[in-house]
């Protein structure tokens, strides 16, 4: 296989507009989908239906949470009907993976509220394209008693959390934020200034660090 | 967004469907395919069925050249049916990769023979699965002066040359391979030694050097 070529010049109508479609997904480039879309041709023709099927199926028929706007099969998610789950407390993250990532560690029993992004002027996402409006009516309802912040520690992250966290504060409710520091495993000398410098300034007690 | 998740818990079979079927593709992990699919599901319904329908369309619709097996919308592809190539010299290569590849390079002025792949044992793939005995055919009927081996420089690139090499010995035509060497540019003392060896021993003519 060669490797350096500049421009493309297709042979097929057909392969050069399935490489500019896969192209448009994120991260992948014109070669990497032309690689992809040859493997397809490769496999059988049932192998490319299942793909697209499943594709297009989750596009027309998701649904999103009512409560949560978690990605969901059905008007309620999973975690928002289950009993054991404490509904006093909202975990406030930009998407579906931050869920699965925040579930997976099995140290949490609230409920989310998926944002679906982050305000980010420059990407022309502003506070309405997310689902700030809800989770301020939910703290309205009064039901509410703690919102944890579990965003990106970026400056669009650290934008939102401040623009929700303005908007909550007329209520009587606790905010937080999860803890930021030195991963679990980390050398110390390795760790960035402000990462470090958080860590000092919001250390925990020892008892504290023994607990799990 | 969070990092490190080892299983992942899907709130939706829609979801897991679709990242599953991704992740069929080669060199996409569950972590890329989640990327890719909730992208989609960020785009607009239209994005999605003009992915879909492009690939399915190139899956089901594709033709394959019935002179030299390139991917091709037609019977014949562009490169076959041009008059201005020069169908006595044939050069093989693996895929259309490759015969795009080529073609950037505006050097090469006949036409080709796309194998669909490279013998390899180990992943069942034997002569009988290549287009070899079309090439054979073709050079049978007694118009091909020259075959070019343009395979990758690999252990199945060098089995596959020396097995299409050997079936057509008893022809009278010539076979030449493209030369292998330091890659123009490339700094002499970081070339590896098998390259530097051969690109001594295949020297060329310095007055050669100078054209193009």
């Amino acid at each position: 296989m060669f490797s350096n070529f500049t421009t493309m010049e297709f042979s097929s109508k057909l392969l050069e507009q399935a490489v500019y479609e896969m192209s448009q997904l994120p991260g992948i480039g014109k070669r990497t989908a032309l690689r992809l879309v040859l493997h397809l041709l490769r496999q059988s023709e049932n192998q490319t239906q299942l793909l697209t099927q499943a594709l297009l199926k989750l596009r027309t028929e998701i649904k999103f949470c009512k409560n949560c706007h978690n990605i969901s099969d059905v008007e309620l998610c999973e975690i928002c009907v289950n009993p054991n789950r404490d509904a006093s407390i909202i975990c406030v993250v930009e998407d579906v993976r931050d869920v699965m990532a925040i579930e997976n560690t099995s140290q949490y029993r609230g409920q989310y509220h998926v944002l679906g992004g982050k305000i980010s002027p420059l990407d022309g996402i502003g506070p309405q394209d997310l689902t700030i409006y809800s989770l301020i009516e939910k703290v309205k309802s009064g039901f509410v008693d703690e919102v944890i912040f579990a965003l990106s520690s970026t400056m669009e992250g650290d934008t939102t959390n401040f623009y929700i966290f303005r908007q909550l504060e007329s209520f009587n409710i606790k905010t937080s934020t999860i803890a930021r520091g030195i991963a679990v495993g980390d050398e110390l000398e390795f760790a960035d200034e402000v990462t470090l410098g958080r860590s000092i300034l919001h250390r925990v007690p020892f008892e504290n660090s023994l607990k799990s």
